[in-house]
C-alpha cells in the first residue's frame, strides 16, 4: 500500500500533475490520524505486524475511551492494558463486545477472527501474587492469536511441582517465566528446555526485592542460556513478543 | 536415549536382574562427566540444542584448554567467550583447527558440518566501539549455523544511516540490537520491523552510562513492542537467543 | 539601580552625611522583601532576567497565596509550578486574571504586555502521558514571550511519525524534547537538527523506569552532540532554559 | 545540496532516464563512505553543523588515524576527543597540522579558515582537577569558532574569588561551568548571570562522590534556573552545546 | 551516682552482707525502667548529657503518651519529633503545658529551668520547603538550651541573600545549614565561616533529588572544610549535635 | 512415604499390572493439590520439615480464607504472615481456633499437640518501632515448637542496656537480631555470643536508611564472625531459620 | 577463666590488700594483647569459640607475619583469609607447618588436634569461576573440625545435575550454596532440604550482576524458607557460620 | 586587616585622589595569588581559621611542589592529602623540613610555633585496615594545633576492647569514630560520650561494602545522637572539623 501509494504519486508527477516540490513535501508523508493528543498509528499494524496498545496508565477514563474508539474505526483488535476499575468499567458500558480482564487489568475488544496459532506459548509464573503480570502477557498473546497454556504456582522452593510439568513446558514453541523475589524460576525453565524463554520480573517481594530490581538482575545474569528479559511488571510487552517469536514457526517470511 | 535407558532399567528390574532398591538410585542419575572442577554435560546438547559455552573469564588458560578437550570429545561445535589473547594463543597451538576471533574474544572449533538456516539474523549496532560485542553475537549465532547480516555504525544521531538499510532490515527474520550510551537504536529498529528484536546494551559511554547500565534500563524501557533484553555486554546471549528463535521458523517442533 | 544606589551612598558619604563604618555596612545589602517564611526577590528580575517561579510543592494554599500578591506587587508576570487543584482554585478565586492550567499545573499573571520572540522554541513530546511536562515547558517558555511549536505523540516507535514534522523541527531555534520509558526521542531528534536541544526525562514508564532515572541516564547519555538536560519532570527548568536560549537570538547582549 | 540532488533525480524520471522503482530506492539513500568499521558521515556537517567528533576511547591508534584520515577528506575542521598518549603522538607525526592537547586530551586539525564568534563562550571550574574537562570544553568550543574566557580554579568554597570575577562572567553569552565534588559551583553562576549555563559534574572527589554522580544529581536538582546539564567528565557536549547555543546569537535562521 | 553505688556494693561484700557471686551479678545492671515495649533510660541524661529523645514515627498515640508520661516522671525535659498531627493534639490535652510545634513537628514539656547559653547556634534554611527541617532543628537546640539565630530562604541561586548576612552568620559558635535540591548552600556557608557547620539535607525537590539522595552526596563532598552531615530530614541530629558542639564553648570539661 | 510409594509402583509393575510407560510416567508426579490459584503442598511438611507459610501480601481475603482452608486438611499446623486487619478479623471469624497477633500481623493455628524445644532462640530488637518484625520471628519460630526469650529495645546507642543481658544472650542456642537505622545491634551481639546470629534488617529509619538498605548493607558487613542476614522485615524468614538451625541442636540427624 | 580472676580480685579486696578503687578499674580489663597496630584478642576463643580470624586485605605481608606469629602464640589454630601470593609464599617460609591454598587464598596454622565433627556441612558451588569462594568456606569450616562434603559445578541451567545429588544433599546437617550470576542455586537447594542453609553471593557475573548484587538481592529475596544469607564473595562468614550451626548438633550446650 | 583595607579605600576616595568607579571596582576585589593554574588563597587564613588544605591526588608532582611553595610563602603550615610515594619523597627532598607520613599519606611543614590545645581529640579506629584514614585525621588535627589521642584496633565485635577505654574516650572533648565494614563502632561510642562524635566511614570491607556506601548509610543512620559525619575515607575533613568544635572549648568567640 506504501510503496503503491507513491508510485501512483510519481505517475501524477509524470503525467504533470503536481510538481517535484509536492512529491518532495509528500514522500515524507505518513498515513496517521491527529486525535490532538495521541496520534492513532493504524499503518502501524502493516508495518509491525499488530495495532499499539494502549497504555492506559496516566490518561483519564475520558481519553481511554477516545482512543479506544478511533482504534475500532481502524478495523483491528484492540488491547488497553493497565486499566483501572474504572476504565473497565467504562468501556464495558460503552463497548459492550469488551472482553475486560480485572486480574490483568486488560480490555479487549476483537474485531477480526481468531486464526490461533499451531504452536503454543507457554505461560509459567512463580506464585499467586505474579497472576496479574502473567494474566496481562496471556491476554496479550491470545489478542494475537496465540494458543497458550499456563503453568501457575510452580516456584523453584518446590522444584518437583516444576519438574511434573517438564514434558509440556518442553512441548511449547516459546515460553514466558513471570517471577518476582529472586526470579530463579527463569533459570531453571531455561535450563529444561530447548525454546527462547522470556522472563518477566515482578514487583512482588519484601524489601531488599526493591521493586522488582532483584529478579530483573537475576533474570538479567540468567546462567541459562536463550533467556531475554522484559521491564518489571511487563506481560505485555512478554506477551507481544512471545507472539512475535511464535510467529516465525508458522508465518514465516516468504523466501 | 535417556527414555530407553530408563525402560532397559526397567526391564532388568522385571527381569530379577536388579531390585527396586537399585532403580531408585538409578532414576536419579543423568550422564555428565566429572572433570573435578567443571561438569561438562554432554546431555545438553540434547536437552537444550546445543552444548553450554565456555565462559572464559575467571579461568586459567590450563582450565579452558582441559574444558574444550573434554568438550570437543562430546562430538559437538565447541564456543568459548570472553578469551584472553593468551587463550586465543594457546587454544589455536593446541587445536589448530580452533578459528579464534580477537574482536569478538571467541574460539569456535566445528566439528559438525554446518547446515546454514534459511532465514536470517540481523546484527546491528550502533558504533565502531559496540563492535566486540556485537561480533560476539554474530560468532555465536554462526556457530549455531545461522545465517547473519551485519549493519555496523547506524546509530540513531544519524538516523539516515540507519533508514538506508530499512528494507534489509525487515528482510531478517530475527533482530539483534547492540548499543551503548542512550541505548536508543533497539527502539527505532523496533518500531520499523515485524520481528523478535533482542537488545543488548553495551558499558561504551561517558560517566553516567554507569558501565552500561543507561542503555539496559534504557532497553527494558522501550517504547517499541517485541524488544527482550540481555545483560550488559552480553554478545552471547544475545546470539544463541537469536538462534533459538530462527530455528523456530525452519525447524518447527513436530506435531 | 544597583550601581546607582552605590554611588548615591558614595556621595552620601564625601558629603560627609554618613560615616565609613556605615558604607561598609549598607554595600552588604541588596533588595529584597522579607515575608518571614519567604524572602521575595524583586531584584532577581533585573539580574537574571525574570522573577523567580513560585514552586508550589509543600506550600500550604495560603503561602502560595501571599508569594503569589507579593509577587504581583513587584510588577512582573508571575508564574507558580507545581500548584494542585485546590491552588488552581484558590488562584483563580483570589486573583480572577489568574491562567491556570490543569495539564501543567501552572499559574500565570500576565503585568506586562506579551513582546512575542521572533524565533520559535519547540516543545517534542513523545507520548500522551509526557504531555504535563511539555506543557509545563510550553507555559513558561511563553509566560516568557516565546513563541511556540508543539510536537506531541511523536515518539520513537514510530519513527515515520516524527520524521514528517523533520522540516518543522529544523525551523525552530530551540528545541524541548520531552519522553518517558527509554528516552530515545531527545537522541533522534538531536541528530535530525543543528539547534540547541533541552530533553526533559519523565517518570511515565513500567518499574525499572525507576521514576524517570531510565530516561535520565538516556538522555545525558544521548549519542546526539547538542543535546543537554534537565531534571526528571521538570518542564519548568526547561521552558526556562529555552527562552534563555532563543533570547540570544534576538536581543544580543549590546558589545 | 540535499534537496538539488532529489529534484535532479526527478527530472531524469520525468526524462524517462530512471524509471519509479529506481526513485523509491534512490530516495532512501544517503551519502556515507564505508570505512568497514566505522561509516563516516560529511553529510552531517551540513544537517547538523559540524562533523561528527570522533570518541577515541576503546578504538585502536590505527583506527583513529584511519578515521582522522577520511574525515579530512571531507574537508572541514577534525576533532578528536579522549585519546591516549599514543594516539596524540601518532597523529601528530602522521599529521603536523594537528593540534594535540594533552590537557584535554584532544586532537584538533583546522582545514577552515576561523571566523571567530563575535560573543564569548565563558568556561568556569571549580578546581585544579577539573581542568582536563574545562580544557575538553574550551578546545571543543573553540574549533567550531567561538571565542572563549576561561576562569579556572573559583570554586564555591571561596566564594569572593568567583564574585571578583562577576562582570565578566555576566559578559558572556554562554556559560559552561565545570564542577566535581558537590558541584555547587552551577548553583552559584546560575544566580549571577541571566544567560544559558551548561552544567559539567566531573568525576574528581573523595570516596561519596561515586565516580561523579554527587555533583551531577546536584546540577539537575540545581536551584538556579537556566541551568542544563550534561553528562560526566563530558566536556565534549559542554563545549558544543555552547557553541550552538551562542550560534543563535549571531547566526540567526533566516526568516 | 555510678561509681557511689559500686562502692556501696564493695562495702556491702567486705562487711559479709553480700558474697561475690552477688557482686559479680550486679556490677553488669545498670538502671532502666521497663515499660515492657520500651525501656526508658534515665540513666542516659547523666551518661550523654540529654535524655533519649522519643522518635514518634512508627508509634501509636497511646505508645507516644506513654512515654512521655514515663520521661516526665524522671524530671527531665522531654522532646517528641515526628508527631503527627494527632500526637499534637492528644499529647497538647493530656500535658497542657506541653508546647507543640506543628511545623517543626514537635513536642517539647520544659521541667527545667532554661538557661540560655551565650554563644549562638544560627539555623540556616536555603528554602520555604526546608522550614519543617529547620525548625526541627532550632526546637531540638532550644529545649537543650541553646540560644538560636534564623536565617531562612537564602538558597544560593540568589548569593546576595545570604551575603548580605555574613557578618551576623560569621557570629555564631556553630551553624547548622538545612537545603534540599543541590544542597549548595552547606558549602558556600561552610567557605564563608571558620566554625563547624552541620549539613542536613532535606528530601526537597524534583525527581533526580532522589528523595534527598542528591543534596546528601553533595554535602558530603562540600569543597569546604569544617562541614559534617546528618542523615536527610534529620533536623533532630542537627539541633541536637549543635548543641554538643556549642556547649564546649561555656561548659568545658573540669581538667 | 514417598519412597514407599515408588516401591509399590515398582511392585505393581513387576506383578504386570501396569507397563514402563506407566512407570515412567509416574515418576515425574509428585503429590500436590491443585487449587487453581495455587497448589498447596502437603508433600513439603515432609521433604522441608514444615509447610509452607501462607505469604498474604497481594493476595484477597478470600484466597487467603481458602488457602488456609486446604493447608488446615492436611493436618498441621497453620501459618499466615503480612496478613491485613481485615484478614485478622476474618480468619478469626471463620476459624476461631486461629491466634491472630496484631503486631506482628500473623495468623497462626495449631493442629498438631506443641513439643517445646530444650534449647532457646532468642529474639533481641534495638527499638520499640521494631517490634513487629521481631513479633513476627517469634510467632514463626513458637508455632515450630521452639521455646523463645525476647530483648526489645536493647539498641546499641545505650550499650549497658544489652550488656545487662549478658547471659542470658549467651544461654541462647540461636539468637535473631531484629534493628533498623544504622544495624549495628547485630554486630555487637555477634560479638557476645559463640552461637549462630541471625540479623534482621527493618525499614525503621530517617531519609538515608532508604527503606532498610542502610540496615541491610550493615548487617552484611557485619565484623562479627557468624552473622548472616536475611531480608528486609522479614521476620518470618528470621524465626523460621532460626528454629532449623535449634532442630539441630536437639534433633540430629539419625546417623 | 574470666570469672576466676574476678573472683580472685574481690578476694584480695577482702583481704585488704588492694582497695576499692583498684577493683573497680581492674573490672573495666580484659585480657588482649597489644602490638600496636593491631590487638590481638585470645580471650575471643573462650568468648566466641574460635579465634579471630586474620583478613590479609590491606595488610602489609610484614604485618601479617607478625599477626600470625602473635596468635600462634596464643595456642590455638590460625586462619588467614584473602592473602596474596607473596604471603602465602612468605608465610610458608616462615611457618613451615602453614597449610597455603591458593584457590582459598587462605592460611591455616593447626596447633590444635582436630576433632572432626559427626555431622557433615555441605558446600555447594555453582559453576568452575565459584570456586574460590567455595574453598573459602571450606578452609574455614574444616580448621573448624568441620567435616565437609563438596557438590561443585551444578548451576541450575542443568538442574540434573543437582537433583542427581538430593539424597547426599538431604543428608548433611548445615549447607552453604556458593553462586554467583542469578544465584538460583539457593533457592532450588533450599527447596530440596529441611536444613539451615547458608548463601554466599559471589561476583562472578557479566556486566549487570554489579559485582555480584545481583545474586546478593536474589539470595536475599530467596522463595525458599531457611535460607541466611553473607556477603558477597565471603566464603569465610560462611564457613564459620556453619561451623556455628553444626556445633549445635554435637556439642549442644549443658543445660 | 579586610576591613582596614576597605576603610583606607574610602579615605582614599573622601580625599579625592581615587574616584566612585573606581571604589566600586575595588570592592569586588580579594586577595589570591594567580598561579596559573592554581589560585591560592592567603586570605582564607584569616577568613576560616586554617589555609586550604592541598588535595593531592589528580595532580602532578611538580604541580604539588609548586603549591607547597607558594603556600609557603605564606607564611602558614602547610598540609597536604592523599599523595603518592614519589610526592613525598619529593617533598621531603625539596623541603627537608617537611614531615611525610606514609600511613596517612599526608606532607606538613610547620611554619608557626605549635600551641597545643588544652583539650583533647580522640581518633578511634575499629580496625588496621582503618589506619590510614585515621592517621590523616590524627596529622590533620595535630597541624591545626590539636592533642590528640588514639585508640585504634578497638572494633565492635569485641566490644571489650573498646570499653576497656570508655573513661578515657569521655575524657576527650570531640571524638573522630573511623571504621569501614558496618560502621556500627560510631553508634556505640555516640552512646557512651555526651561530646560531639564525627563519623569517617572507610572503604575497608567485602564485597557489599560498595566502597564505603555500607559504613557511610550506617553512620548517617546511627541510633546514637550527637555523631556527624564525613566523606567515606575523609580523615582530612574529620580532623579538620575535630579542630573546629574544639576550638569553640579554648577560644571562644569574644562576645
Amino acid at each position: 500500500m506504501d510503496e503503491k501509494e507513491v508510485k501512483r504519486l510519481l505517475e501524477s508527477f509524470q503525467a504533470g500533475d503536481v510538481d517535484s516540490d509536492h512529491v518532495v513535501q509528500k514522500l515524507r508523508s505518513l498515513p496517521f490520524e491527529d486525535l490532538g493528543f495521541a496520534k492513532v498509528d493504524h499503518h502501524r499494524a502493516i508495518r509491525c505486524g499488530f495495532p499499539e496498545v494502549i497504555y492506559c496508565a496516566g490518561k483519564t477514563v475520558e481519553q481511554v475511551l477516545a482512543i479506544v474508539e478511533a482504534r475500532l474505526g481502524g478495523g483491528g483488535n484492540v488491547l488497553a492494558t493497565r486499566a483501572t476499575d474504572e476504565m473497565l468499567r467504562a468501556t464495558k458500558d460503552r463497548f459492550p463486545a469488551a472482553d475486560c480482564c480485572s486480574t490483568a487489568r486488560t480490555i479487549t475488544i476483537r474485531q477480526r477472527e481468531p486464526e490461533p496459532s499451531p504452536g503454543t506459548v507457554a505461560i509459567v509464573a512463580a506464585g499467586t501474587s505474579d497472576l496479574p503480570v502473567a494474566e496481562e502477557a496471556r491476554v496479550t498473546a491470545e489478542i494475537m492469536d496465540q494458543t497458550t497454556s499456563t503453568f501457575y504456582d510452580v516456584g523453584v522452593a518446590g522444584i518437583h511441582r516444576l519438574l511434573a510439568h517438564s514434558e509440556e513446558l518442553q512441548a511449547a514453541n516459546v515460553l514466558v517465566v513471570v517471577a518476582g523475589m529472586e526470579g530463579a524460576l527463569a533459570s531453571v525453565v531455561g535450563g529444561l528446555v530447548d525454546r527462547p524463554v522470556i522472563a518477566v520480573p515482578t514487583s512482588v517481594g519484601y524489601g531488599a526485592s526493591f521493586g522488582g530490581l532483584a529478579a530483573l538482575l537475576a533474570m538479567l545474569n540468567s546462567c541459562a542460556s536463550g533467556v531475554t528479559v522484559v521491564n518489571i511488571d511487563n506481560g505485555f510487552a512478554a506477551g507481544y513478543s512471545a507472539a512475535l517469536m511464535n510467529r516465525l514457526a508458522y508465518s514465516p517470511r516468504p523466501e
